[in-house]
């Protein structure tokens, strides 16, 4: 038996108990007459002590010779400390240690294994297993374990189902590019790993699973952004015989279990917000609303005056900076700086600055009067002391930006505490989404999304403007679920996947299998996935979902502690029946 | 709101209450004045009523046009039934409904949605989903739900922490092929998705984890036989500072949670047995305890006499077939066919009569006398009534051949009862293996399986007889689960891989990041993985892990459902730097 306790059990109860433990060394101090170590395990850290007076000389050396992440095991008497540490539970005794057996040696680490390290992240990331000793990391993932622990436990509760779905199974374009799998026993034939298990949780709707959840890998081969992974995790749910308010009652329920059991905060009804409001009110479809900041459009105010830039502009739109009044000219000076890099993309800012006794100063005086500056003010909010940021130029991109300011400002201003957490839900998103570059509309949330009842008719003259079923969770700015209620009947998928631009031939090719359920009798249905990377990430108070994730990939997709992917051998090759292609360099 | 209770609900104390009902035509019954309709759903069978005198025309004719599968909602009051149903328990009452609306058609199932159904494999996995509506298949996916969680409650309250690990992974030779995933941002390169999170779980050990659980889909491209799948999951645990004591009692205290909450049975301490030992008594590693027919080598007893066929043999052996005397002249000679037959291929087969006078009858009467006969009774615990079946020839060949035997006669006895659980630890397994195609010894469980203490330095002399600290969960005579000792030292694990024929090159491409990892201070450790979908389909009482499967894949690897895998079009391979070399037919 390696031990009796763990490191972070002993307590003054135990003093004059016989104990083995068994772990790291996280330090010694060495006095020549006195040793003590840190002994650490998952659990904590105990002190162990040696002293010449009661410790054999030879097990002295032997402890001298610990070196940092040695593994070792004692066996001791658990005795009072001298010199208490209030900081740690097992600060009360120390273990005088009577027998020590080095279980395995350890070279020096390549960054300390401490809270706080001097590695960087590639070492780190090489030495993944190295990085999770240290407690930040380990309690990540201890965390990440709990919320899907209490996930299930509350979705059981409710009568949802985990059903596994497969992972090799067949491409469907869902936006992103598959990873794809050659299949050996199927010359030339290739599986796909899923982006996320949509058609077969619809498919166990059509089964009259009725309620079923998955917490599931997911695939997507995408240009790697910071803090994408080309692997990631869904809680992904589907219920039946459910209407959008169904959906949105029970999975409040859970972010609210959820926040409740992992995070102590109790909150009530969430706020619910229109996707067009959302973007008129905060440029922005995941609105932090742990502040205020709301954006004022000022196109009446503002336009028709000589000011050029403003008449010019589809939009004119600003936000009260709570205290910004204080800035200086070279504070200024950087935030318009801020705002014209290359990706923020404004052209330039006016501002107005809310003087203490009433009056307003503003970058703009030479077109604008008091009066004109009294009305952006009570557009955007602002109050004395405040500064007004003001953008404009086409809608879309203005709101971009500015909600981007809006974000930068709010973390400079300490309004975006990771403590506090503030969900939303917003609804009624477009069904589609005009793709800029090729003019085509393309499903905003996925093909399987229905339009609301009685737009369907929209599609043909007025696509944009059509509303879907669709609604998403957001918690502090993060999008941390997305869901529909779907399509469930065959000619509306038809319509549909036609006007997504699939000839009737790629339709059948592979959504066949889904329409001909339809034909079977498929209830109404509808669900919602949540990014568990992201939403354990977001309530364990952090930015990173990195840092949540046990063995991630960089941005190339490597996983550089293992060094994947790697090259395989013609032979493997042979058997799958491929060759190389490679560009020519 | 598309239901205000579900069609399992509803009592007798419900008489009265005005009810919203979803759900799917089961049958209907139209006796012209009346009509009565099962309503299903995944809880149960409600019964809905229309009549002539308080339904309206209109309704009684929609009702009649209902077919079976149509989804349906209705509105209407909870009634006494005339006629009580006792086998269901919503057979006290009927709904009578007051509004009807068709939710979705549906064409005719290609198969009756009945719990005996008509349909064939193949049909059943092309519209599984219609499938999963039948109730055998639909308690089996909701039985493994409730395993899985099981599994977890109990981990996680044993202070297992639940730690997702990569697919996307890197190729390695653990027995099997691995599929890969060819890398587009990695041109030439290839994940591989993973057999099993082996690796990753010891680095998490490495990284002090201390224990380590999660259930995983794992991948093996290997030909499938009947009732392989090529993804299958497990639960795969792992622990620090354990020996294997440690290990057992962790996972049969699972185990027992299982049987206990799933099965409602209780089993004391699971028996042990020697891996040796397994093989000489049952002739398999996997013995079925829950009979006896235990193997009696009969070498001392039955050779140098005449008979040559027994004098050549490495092993003579047989069991007693209870009851077996009463076995016609024909039905031996069938039982002597069916050892023949290619799939099992004995040469053929010695029996013994035991008559209930005491007296033997054999096949080889010729060559022995009673008193001979009456040894081998002794030695395969035969009794007056039994029948001795005896095969011989090469050790191994032989006792599978027998092991294959025993099982038989135990079906056709109705001793495999899978109401009845017999667990069993078979221990000691050996460490290598010798492939008997090449000559080469491999790994038995994996090369990461440490010896027993001791028996490091045999790798040279006696590869054969290094016993490993290696057992197996035994259940019903299925290996269940399975595990190790790992080893935990670099130089070690270098002399195991040595010896499994990997230059040190070799070593270090693969498995270099975890000989590296274990100089940096690896704690003893071990673990186990269950096949989950063995594991479910045997508690579930049934041989099939197809039932148990959501969405199962055929012989072929291939799903008929969705029709994958599938060809790639050209510009997805140029993507992935990837040509087909198809083999010319």
């Amino acid at each position: 038996m390696y031990r009796s306790h763990s490191c972070g059990e002993l307590r003054a109860s135990h003093i004059n108990t016989e104990v083995t433990l068994s772990g790291w060394v996280q330090k010694s101090r060495d006095k020549g007459f006195m040793i003590w170590v840190d002994l650490r395990d998952r659990y904590g850290i105990t002190q162990l002590i040696f002293d010449e007076e009661r410790t054999p000389k030879t097990m002295m050396e032997q402890a001298q010779k610990l070196g940092r992440e040695f593994v070792i095991q004692v066996k001791g008497t658990v005795i009072e400390r001298e010199s208490k540490n209030k900081n740690i539970p097992t600060g009360e005794v120390e273990v005088l240690v009577k027998e020590l057996t080095i279980l395995n040696n350890a070279k020096l680490p390549p960054f300390t294994i401490e809270d706080d390290t001097d590695g960087g992240e590639e070492l780190r990331m090489k030495y993944r297993y190295l990085d999770i000793r240290r407690n930040p990391v380990k309690n990540n993932l201890i965390f990440r374990s709990k919320v899907t622990q209490e996930v299930r436990n509350f979705l059981s509760g409710e009568g949802f189902i985990e059903v596994e779905t497969p992972y090799l199974i067949k491409s469907t374009p869902e936006g992103a590019r598959d990873f794809v799998v050659p299949s050996r026993m199927n010359e030339g034939e290739f599986y796909a790993l899923p982006q996320s298990p949509q058609t077969f949780k619809q498919l166990l709707m059509v089964g009259g699973m009725d309620k079923y959840f998955q917490i599931v890998k997911c695939f997507r081969d995408e240009d790697l952004r910071a803090d994408r992974q080309p692997e990631f995790t869904q809680i992904d749910c589907e219920m039946a015989f459910v209407e959008q308010e169904d959906i949105l009652n029970v999975f409040e329920n859970l972010t609210r279990h959820l926040l409740k059991e992992v995070n102590g905060v109790e909150i009530e009804k969430f706020p619910r917000m229109l996707y067009d409001d959302a973007m008129r009110l905060y440029g922005n479809d995941k609105p932090d609303i742990r502040f205020g900041m709301q954006f004022g459009e000022l196109n009446e105010v503002a336009q028709h005056k000589d000011f050029k830039v403003f008449n010019d502009a589809e939009l004119v739109v600003g936000i009260a900076v709570p205290g910004g009044n204080e800035y200086t000219r070279k504070e200024i000076d950087k935030l318009i700086d801020w705002v014209k890099r290359p990706q923020i993309g404004a052209l330039g800012m006016v501002y107005v600055k809310c003087n203490d006794d009433g009056t307003y100063k503003s970058s703009v005086d030479k077109f604008y009067d008091q009066d004109d500056l009294a009305k952006w003010a009570e557009k955007t909010g602002a109050k004395a002391g405040d500064l007004i940021a003001i953008l404009s130029g086409d809608t879309n991109k203005v709101r971009a930006q500015l909600s981007a300011l809006r974000m930068e400002l709010a973390e400079r201003l300490g309004l975006r505490n990771p403590k506090v957490f503030a969900p939303l839900w917003v609804i009624d998103f477009p069904l589609l989404e005009l793709d800029e570059e090729t003019g085509h509309y393309h499903a905003m949330h996925h093909p399987f999304t229905s339009p609301k009842p009685g737009q369907i008719e929209l599609l043909d003259s007025k696509p944009g403007e059509v509303k879907a079923n669709a609604y998403d969770l957001v918690l502090n700015g993060n999008e941390i679920g997305g869901g529909s209620i779907r399509i469930h009947d065959k000619a509306t998928q038809a319509i549909m996947l036609k006007h997504l631009g699939f000839s009737d031939e790629e339709a059948k090719a592979q959504f066949g299998f889904l329409m001909d359920a339809f034909e079977y009798g498929a209830p109404p249905h509808g669900g919602l996935a949540f990014g568990l990377d992201r939403l354990v990430s977001i309530l364990g108070g952090q930015e990173t979902i990195r840092d949540f994730i046990a063995f991630p990939k960089n941005n190339s997709g490597r996983d550089v502690m293992i060094d994947a992917p790697a090259k395989l051998d013609n032979e493997q090759l042979k058997e799958l029946s491929l060759k190389l292609d490679l560009q020519e360099s």
